[in-house]
């Protein structure tokens, strides 16, 4: 049999990176590299407490659903979303099967092929993934820790007529920014005025650290949701579990029924186990205690991690400050190609993401991403001794790449 | 804002037919539309201690996993599969938010805009819907109650050159049709030779009625998995629970391999939580019972829609017999649009789906599919009246359409 592939499955394989990172998974080796909670924090009884409920209702968890999702979780979800300033209905929203199944259904059902889509620089590789599959062409646009370069991003609108603006205002993945209320403003005016959609994908907002201000969401900002150019989309993956893949989208009734018309081909609903499981969960578990704990646990690791990286004291480095999210976002010396080190890195059995995989275009091929709140305390500290090992000789320039 | 959705969008925007069932939702009209399991035989009990053995597990079914799936389910059920001569490892088969899903992603990986595929006739509505979303000329291959004709897909195959062939051969959706052994053996030989990618569905296969012959899969015919041109999927969407959202697909590994990187850029995972519940199901509660006592219970369902059939007598309507699955495809008089007629069905209380929906072209518009597993014997006969107060004036030709 001679297969012939799709013109699509090119896109997804550029990746040398991710088959690296595979050699990683089960194997002693300290990852920095994935986006993972710690599971010490997961609210386990909690859960347990909350499938017990489900399972008592019967057997409505178990029949074929809504398309668009449980609606006493997408009930919870506007009540929660109503107190951040985001007034929707069920009917202007829907769940998905995480936020990441937002990003690929409203690329389906907004862009075409050669259709034009801004983004960060950097941004998060597996919306340049889903948005290469499409065919559409990425730009980026330029951006500093507040968000988006407004002249740029007016220019790149003038050069590019884009169908689509796709950001992460909080705690970015990779470069943990936190856009300015300006920057937030002036994307939205332009993005309005051009009629351009703007994704805003906040799975980190609710990470937040120490007394870091609240900013409004984009959507917030915008009239909401009727003929808003916002759609908004984030996750229980963060602050709940990740496995429970249940993701929701908010936006405008006529962009949340086409995602549900393109849903109902791809797999005509989510997980209803997980729907039901969520929303005992929001009805009979303090969220809010549970988000406080989890911040407060990564913004230590978040912490110590820094203070290690202070202590190595390498040559040339920089790095952002988190007030919030995931990773920190580390600059290297111009001459180190983080790609062609991460085998080396392997090897000495710690791993990161090289900053190569978040860029559209002319990456910074000097930067890399680095986790810090899946690994405990211990095992940050070696990880970062052994990443240590690979750096020290590299930035001292008696190893060569 | 003015929005401006994808080429993509118009090719689910189509029916009209959805748009009417959808009113059909907890209300009190009897639907025989939806392709629904009964809920009183879920294994509820069964479910409820298998969540029990997950949750003993610890955090891990709260955890970001592989986008292939969970590797113990994976294994049990290449076990399964190999009872049924279909040998392959977990490395050539990947889980999948059910079968839908399988069509998608193979879709996504396999066709590009413009290419053929060849489908039954009639055929599963929502396939056609994704490979109309994906810009695939859909052409459809003459076909009676054992199969596709051969001479008829020879001259496709021929004239199209297409690049995949979907079919149903077990208890098939809509027509409730079993492909002959011959019909198997020549639809893979003719794929083979033409390298066609043979998509195999097969959904309904365990629901077997009375001493109905096991017939071999299409897959099981030819060399498997490696070089295979034939792609297997089913699901325990039939078997155990929907919601579950839990399907599978087997095949080459190169397949296989971008199925999972498309997935990967489409939800990353599906619901770890549900398949580890299938896992302890699989290992901890007699599966083959289980589907048998279902597999009686919905006989005698078909059977009694069946003698409701034949007691209302309806002047030229005739049926196939099933031998599984779950619906009954009704063939009226040529003067009868089912499409036309579905809203005074509504009116009366009682929806099915017209068979206008399952061509791809030149549809049989006199064509209706009936579900009969869903609904308890004292509603299967209820909703016959109602059908037969709608039906026999059109038949009588006292009432116009």
């Amino acid at each position: 049999m001679n297969y012939r592939f799709s013109k699509t499955l090119e896109a997804f394989s550029s990746s040398a990176v991710r088959e690296i990172l595979k050699l990683t998974q089960g194997s002693s080796i300290i990852s920095f590299a994935g986006g993972l909670p710690a599971e010490e924090f997961f609210p386990i009884d909690a859960v347990k407490e909350a499938l017990a409920r489900v399972m008592e209702g019967g057997t409505s968890a178990m029949q074929y659903g809504l398309t668009e999702g449980y609606v006493p979780l997408r009930q919870s979800i506007c009540k929660r979303m109503a107190a951040k300033g985001m007034n929707v209905t069920p009917d202007d929203m829907m769940l998905t099967t995480g936020s990441q199944q937002t990003i690929d259904l409203l690329t389906r059902i907004y862009v075409d092929e050669g259709d034009v889509i801004l983004v960060e620089r950097p941004t998060y590789l597996a919306a340049i993934q889903v948005f290469q599959a499409r065919g559409a062409r990425i730009v980026s646009v330029q951006s500093d820790r507040h968000g988006m370069d407004l002249d740029d991003l007016a220019a790149q609108i003038r050069e590019h007529k884009p169908k689509m603006v796709y950001v992460n205002p909080n705690f970015s993945n990779p470069a943990g920014r936190v856009w300015s209320l300006e920057r937030r403003q002036g994307l939205l005016e332009a993005c309005r005025s051009n009629d351009v959609l703007i994704l805003e994908d906040d799975p980190y907002g609710e990470l937040r650290f120490g007394t870091t201000e609240v900013l409004p969401s984009i959507f917030s900002l915008d009239q909401h949701p009727e003929g808003s150019c916002v759609v908004y989309t984030s996750t229980f993956s963060k602050i709940v579990a990740p496995a429970l893949r249940t993701g929701w989208v908010m936006g405008d009734r006529s962009v949340i029924r086409a995602i549900a018309q393109a849903k109902q081909a791809a797999d005509l609903q989510s997980s209803t186990l997980d729907q039901q499981t969520l929303y005992q969960l929001m009805e009979h578990f303090d969220m809010d205690a549970h988000i406080e704990l989890i911040s407060t646990e990564y913004e230590k690791r978040m912490q110590y991690m820094v203070q290690l990286l202070r202590e190595k004291n390498w040559p040339g480095v920089v790095w952002n400050d988190p007030q919030g999210g995931m990773f920190i976002w580390l600059e290297l010396p111009p001459h180190i190609d983080t790609q062609a080190l991460l085998p080396t890195a392997v090897q000495h059995g710690v791993a990161y993401v090289p900053g190569v995989s978040f860029y559209a275009d002319q990456p910074l091929r000097n930067t890399m991403r680095l986790n810090f709140t899946y690994s405990s305390p211990e095992v940050l500290k070696l990880g970062m001794e052994r990443l240590d090992a690979v750096l020290k000789p590299v930035l001292a320039g008696t190893s060569s790449l």
